[in-house]
């Protein structure tokens, strides 16, 4: 047998490895595509010079092809899509951003559409395929083989961002009778294994997974022993319809490399790799900033009438609070009248709140998103904010408290800001960390919808206790 | 041969973990430790019921135990620890909480530190000790053996959060000159090789390294082949001294499992693995929102005076800030004693544009931090956002205009807001990209200083707009 006629595959992807040439000409230091490289890219776009954008793109890694995509402008990228047709391969379309990519598959007929995802892993097939119309997304299908289209409608039956979506059917199973020696044999004459893989799955007669076992444990045990010996039992089978975010957490918990995905029946349906988790990990803990500002999913490429449409729905409910909060400071309108330096001072009160506020709800949700904060230690930190709330309420009301009394001459102004500014810290921390809780234990994102309560409570509290007390004590 | 003779530690692991039994009668289905199951652990080590403790907390997984010392009150901790010293491994330490970890370090002697050191990967180890004051840290040091006191040495002397203290030592390299048969004997042969390893480093002879071969092509391989024919010639170097965010993006880009670290002179010095990245991908994504809400890094195991200190400090900045905003509204007193209506409604234009630049700014903070914004595409951004801004300005002044116009009869008023609305809104827009950017290009990290600069900006502007107006139209 001559190396030809083995693992062809293999070698020919090593080849092409080698061949690829290292491309660090176009990248600056933050491994970023450089802005002359990419002014230059476009340059010869416009002036119709194919030939030379296919040579300065060629040596590019696929995931750079795919963010050169990104960084043209919406209009460009049909262009370059023509220039470098046979540099689209499968990997640049899994690495594009899910807008740009939409884009572009619309713009391919359905042909075109179907040899790319066939050549793609289930789930990068599947994330090309799940945003398309119906319509769309059937003409594709229609032109697949029958296994590849029978594996991403298994797939597309799962509900969007589940362990279903995201695992690949490509993985090594074994049953559990096998020796660690017919393993070794199994790999090295099966000829339609998967492309890479890291761990190998020991299943019973019904499917079930029983353990795995990592290539380096079988590379370095003698051939006589059982697989069932030396494997791990599994800890982490992943429900088909597990939620990506609670399969991230996993994968980082447990530091897995690849886990098991098992149905309703327990039976082995597919793996999901780190590699497919880490973006998940990324886009998870990255989007709590963006869902509690209310941008959405906060993607640069998504078409702008969506952002606007989302930012402006998360404003206009934010206009309801702020003129409920405003309603406040109306009761007060006659106090303002005589004496219009509380007008000056109450935005203080109600803005420290917010910060105030904003902090402890960052902690709190990160701290929820996390599997930190459980029910095993919820008193603990409302303690625990409630006690910050305090020693910065104090601090801040007596150096407000001071200021104000000493810069106005008016020590009774002075007392009001700040009892006002300590009762507003209180509202916040505890506010900060009561409404995320609640909403969690509701089964509501913590993320999505606390900023609103928070600022309203502030807002209200900081005008309602400022002037309140001002009023009160006949300050006004 | 028997199989005893052969990789004990393989067979030992294995048995280790076949043996440790599912846990998940203490795991809810989040797959955190229930409540009832912590309160029972609480009311044994209140009791000193130590032996039920051990029998207890025997089954979980270390990760799990590492949760329940988080779980406990920090005066508890101790007691769990005296109670199951067999079970707190290396594991146990590796996954602990910083702070968590420190406290439990302190109260133990420098000979068992040093014992549980030894046991950890060079990076475990590090993050253990790396926080330990200067003369605690030689005591540990000086009671470990001669080899790993000299690889924490050396780990520690690369810059906090660089690749050098992420990396491990132990990886597999093997000389160019290597068929995959002489790979596999050597792997089979070798007994002092790294535990679990993924991926095989190919060096020169001056221990450059040439590229990498995953077990699962070694596996499938000819023997005769010669490595550097199946090798994939690495295009992902780490310099040592790399930052970890940026070692975190490497890894996600190019969607890595193993990743060789070379010193100055290109020597390879130890790898990293994908295991050791996923929590700092996650940590780096979700403190953006810890870092704009100014409350430090967020660790609810942070000791409560350094939580205090870190969020007071960015509040006493922010009360600078309001100050300065409610300066502006000290300008137009004369006019708010004579119209007190313009302090009720000021707020919600301050609010309003508050809100809308922490959207963008949330968008533009993610977008840096993802390299999906570079100088390549700064220009479309900016213009992106200012014609978002736009939109959302035009439509919430029509809104509030004439809501404002209608219930208080007076148009001139519903105008005048409607107009300082919209100017807001795009200054907003405006410094919610052009602050992050331009700090960002001044090599200081958004996240941390864009949120003062923009409220004060969304604040002054918002006051100063529609006070402003009111009185240049006469209105007051």
């Amino acid at each position: 047998m001559t190396p030809e006629d083995f693992a062809p595959d293999v070698l020919e992807e090593a080849a092409a490895a080698a061949e690829t040439a290292r491309a660090s000409d176009s990248l600056d230091e933050e491994n970023t595509l450089k802005r002359d490289f990419v002014r230059k890219v476009r340059a010869l776009l416009d002036a119709g010079e194919d030939d030379q954008v296919y040579d300065l793109v060629e040596p590019l890694h696929p995931a750079d092809i795919a963010d050169l995509f990104e960084l043209l402008d919406a209009d460009e990228r049909p262009l370059l899509a023509e220039a470098i047709t046979d540099l689209m391969g499968s990997e640049v379309f899994a690495e594009l951003n899910d807008h740009v990519r939409e884009l572009l598959v619309e713009s391919l007929p359905a042909g075109e559409v179907a040899d790319i995802a066939e050549q793609l892993d289930t789930d990068d097939a599947v994330a090309m395929l799940e945003d398309l119309d119906h319509e769309d997304q059937q003409a594709v299908l229609a032109e697949m083989e029958p296994e590849d289209r029978a594996a991403i409608e298994t797939a597309l039956s799962y509900p969007e961002e589940s362990a279903g979506r995201l695992m690949s059917r490509d993985f090594v199973a074994v049953p559990e009778h096998m020796t660690v020696g017919d393993l070794i044999d199994f790999l090295r004459e099966g000829s339609d294994l998967a492309n890479e893989f890291w761990e190998v799955f020991i299943v019973d007669a019904r499917h079930h997974p029983l353990g795995t076992c990592q290539l380096s444990w079988i590379l370095r045990c003698p051939r006589s022993i059982a697989l069932t010996d030396v494997m791990k039992r599994d800890q982490t089978l992943i429900p088909v319809d597990m939620d990506q975010e609670e399969v991230a957490l996993r994968f980082q918990k447990y530091a897995l490399i690849s886990a098991a995905v098992v149905d309703g029946d327990g039976r082995l349906v597919g793996q999901i790799t780190v590699d497919d988790v880490v973006h998940i990990i990324q886009e998870e803990a990255g989007e709590d900033v963006l869902l509690l500002s209310g941008a959405g999913d906060g993607d640069i490429n998504e078409p702008i009438r969506m952002t606007i449409r989302t930012r402006l729905a998360w404003l206009v409910v934010n206009l309801g609070t702020a003129i409920l909060a405003s309603s406040v400071v109306g009761l007060f309108q006659g106090a303002i009248g005589r004496f219009a330096l509380l007008a000056v001072l109450m935005p203080i009160v109600s803005g420290m709140g917010g910060n105030a506020g904003t902090q402890t709800l960052a902690v709190v949700v990160r701290a929820l998103a996390t599997n930190q904060l459980t029910s095993s230690n919820t008193w603990r930190m409302i303690g625990r904010e409630f006690r910050i709330a305090m020693a910065n309420g104090l601090a801040l009301g007596v150096l407000i408290g001071l200021g104000v009394g000493l810069v106005f001459g008016n020590a009774h102004l002075g007392m009001v800001i700040a009892a006002a500014m300590l009762i507003n810290n209180l509202m916040a921390g505890l506010a900060g960390i009561l409404v995320p809780v609640t909403l969690d234990r509701l089964k509501v994102d913590p993320a999505v919808s606390s900023a609103v309560f928070v600022t309203t409570m502030t807002d209200t509290t900081g005008f309602f206790s400022f002037l309140g007390l001002a009023v009160l004590t006949g300050l006004a």
